[in-house]
């Protein structure tokens, strides 16, 4: 029951669902959904469900796709760092788009989110790192799980209907890593809310599947993983919840250079600096940074994310490192670019989730700082303000500014709602 | 080109897309598929493509999903016994859903469909048995590439689109042999075909994948399988076929019991015999036989295909073992138990494929033949006499006796066809 669920829970739960539905409007004009949406629409059913951040409607089995893949498209959205399972795609995916097709309270989502989050991790959790190490992308095998059970739960499934929805869920696990790097890597979330939901529809009405689709001889866990440890799916169910262990990634880019850009935002906000006025900055990081994102001179947006020299650059010219920080335009702006080539960085003892940052002005002064562990990380999770500030760099320019607002407060008044469809309509575009 | 294709080659494509239209149709009233259109129809697209045997019309990859089902529901489809896999489903269920769609000619239908079996069978052949021993359902993860190939085809994918198609195929396979004995086992073909469909159209627009899906470090083969063997892929590509070493069972039942029922056919015909005159049968069988089929008593017809005794004695009643010859009336006919309870069955020296029947009549005479290979086998394979006596046994009832043999014409003129539509119209319900 929703009312069961600490208080902790439930605010992360809409936490997650805030940052999914930002990260979802925002991949919303990426390359990606245009080809799908354009090799797909014709064969859609009725217009029952929101694609975010655009106009178009889709049947919710296409839309629950079309969510997923846009929420994964800028590699920005939710962490659960013990499995690197990025949770809220598949599970949010495939019960928003149910919730417009099956009115739906907010409660009851919020109730069915945490079941999905839950679900998944904790059978990540039995796999992992195993199951990675294979090869699979465990967003996708797991997420399906986790769409099943929360679609299943929306449903109202028995306890063998449910069964059967983990069976169908298990049978159609989506995702090699051999796709990173294309587009099919985002494909994983949105396939997996697809096929869960699809699972659970199938069950509800009878269709049968195995009972014992996880722990067989021939079952998903022996099939897909060379170790399992069936007790994390089950240990401390209702007294511990994965979801706490769910982070927001402040940065658009890869986790190694959070700790140089933070630290970089932090003596940017603390000295009001001008970056004309910088005349050197020397990073001290892990071996890591330099290894992925030691590109110097990098040509494009996407060029940019492999770049701590551009990313340290662009957060202390425009305090942020958001998906506008990666585009083209800011990769290319000559401020961006003089500062960009005063930046040294060395490898040095030091954790990949730390970095120090030395700063000297041309007037003489010298600054430094030392981050320990980076925003966003589970030691410094990312506030209410923080979340609201990288969703208003997501969504602005795709919704309307008072639509921008109108979806914030509708996340943090989930449970007073009556209708969770409200949340969808306000994010199309 | 379809012209390069050998004649052998040409006229086993005609075999195979008849004996999948008859087993689609047969199996367009089983309870698994009522539930699947319950549950999907209302969040199919347009009406672009005929259920077998049936008067709902999806849009085209439901349509793929649900003939894949039904032509597999009752275990009674086509095998490439060298990889166990039913190479049509995936394959058929997704092009003559897209041929629905866009205008397909005969020939260009057939050479689509000889390229996804080609496909399918040889990636099969590189990871068979280790994938299979994994507890993979082979016709559910290597079908998906078959139906991508095929539809990938008939959309005049470009090469580096049609790696995406194979790319996004390998991202999404289905099936764990876990769910044999459940709907789920018929789910695996279906979703294969939607898959492989899907992955086709989403490349033609450019969705980007790996192109090396298969053979990278951690791409489909490493993943998925303990071994592999990727010349079988390649080597003699265009001089051997695989789709040559595709079966047809003549029997809706496992094989293991085929000689045991084609001796008993063969001595009934030869010998018009009548069951009530037979005073006792004895088989001498592969140890095998009594392991999976040794039920004694079967109350329904399910049950009556573990059943050698059942199996024989409705072969000798009704001169066939069809899907009607398991059915829970066949079970439950006096005559027909009459005659099981005269029947025994031992365990010989004698290889599964064949069999030793014993008849002994009331008036004294006794009658004996020896099996060395069943009909249907790549040794005495079924002729096309034989596939057209399948056919109307599985149509039965479902179609009209004129449009029986009107699909039937439409298979073997099959390159003559300007539209390969025709088809699906005169198969629908």
């Amino acid at each position: 029951m929703p009312e069961d669920l600490p208080d902790s829970v439930r605010r992360e739960a809409r936490r997650t669902l805030l940052n999914w539905l930002g990260c979802a409007i925002g991949g919303s004009r990426h390359e990606a959904l245009d080809i799908a949406i354009g090799a797909l629409s014709q064969f859609s059913g009725p217009p029952q469900a929101t694609v975010l951040g655009r106009v178009e409607r889709f049947d919710i089995l296409h839309a629950a796709l079309l969510n997923g893949i846009s929420s994964h498209v800028f590699d920005f959205d939710d962490t659960h760092l013990k499995t690197v399972i990025h949770p809220a795609g598949p599970v949010a995916s495939a019960i928003l788009s149910l919730a417009e097709y099956r009115p739906t309270t907010g409660r009851d989502f919020l109730n069915a989110l945490v079941l999905g989050i839950e679900t998944e991790c904790r059978i990540g959790k039995a796999v992992y790192p195993a199951h990675y190490e294979v090869g699979w992308h465990i967003t996708g095998t797991t997420g399906v799980f986790g769409a099943a059970a929360a679609a299943g739960k929306l449903l109202g499934l028995e306890e063998r209907q449910m069964a059967w929805a983990l069976g169908l869920a298990a049978t159609q696990p989506v995702g090699l890593r051999e796709m990173f790097g294309t587009m099919t890597k985002s494909f994983h979330p949105g396939r997996a809310a697809q096929n869960g939901l699809t699972a659970a529809l199938l069950a509800a009405r009878g269709y049968t599947s195995s009972e014992t689709a996880i722990e067989a001889k021939r079952g998903w866990a022996n099939v897909t993983s060379t170790q399992h440890h069936y007790a994390a799916i089950t240990e401390g169910l209702c007294s511990t919840y994965e979801i706490l262990f769910n982070t927001y990634k402040p940065f658009a880019c890869g986790i190694v250079i959070h700790p140089s850009i933070d630290g970089c935002i932090q003596l940017r906000n603390e000295n009001a600096l001008d970056a004309d006025a910088i005349d050197s900055i020397k990073l001290r990081v892990n071996q890591l940074v330099l290894e992925l994102t030691g590109k110097r001179t990098p040509h494009s947006g996407l060029e940019g994310k492999f770049s701590v020299f551009h990313a340290c650059a662009v957060a202390i010219v425009e305090g942020a490192a958001g998906e506008q920080q990666f585009s083209d335009r800011a990769v290319q702006d000559p401020q961006i670019i003089r500062l960009r080539d005063k930046i040294t960085a060395v490898a040095a003892d030091m954790p990949p989730e730390a970095a120090e940052i030395e700063i000297r002005m041309q007037d003489g002064r010298h600054l430094q700082t030392f981050v320990r562990h980076a925003v966003g990380s589970i030691e410094r999770p990312m506030t209410d303000a923080d979340l609201e500030g990288k969703f208003r760099g997501l969504t602005e320019g795709i919704l309307p500014v008072e639509r921008v607002r109108q979806v914030m407060n509708l996340c943090w008044r989930l449970e007073e709602l009556g209708d969770v469809a409200e949340i969808a309509r306000a994010a199309g575009g």
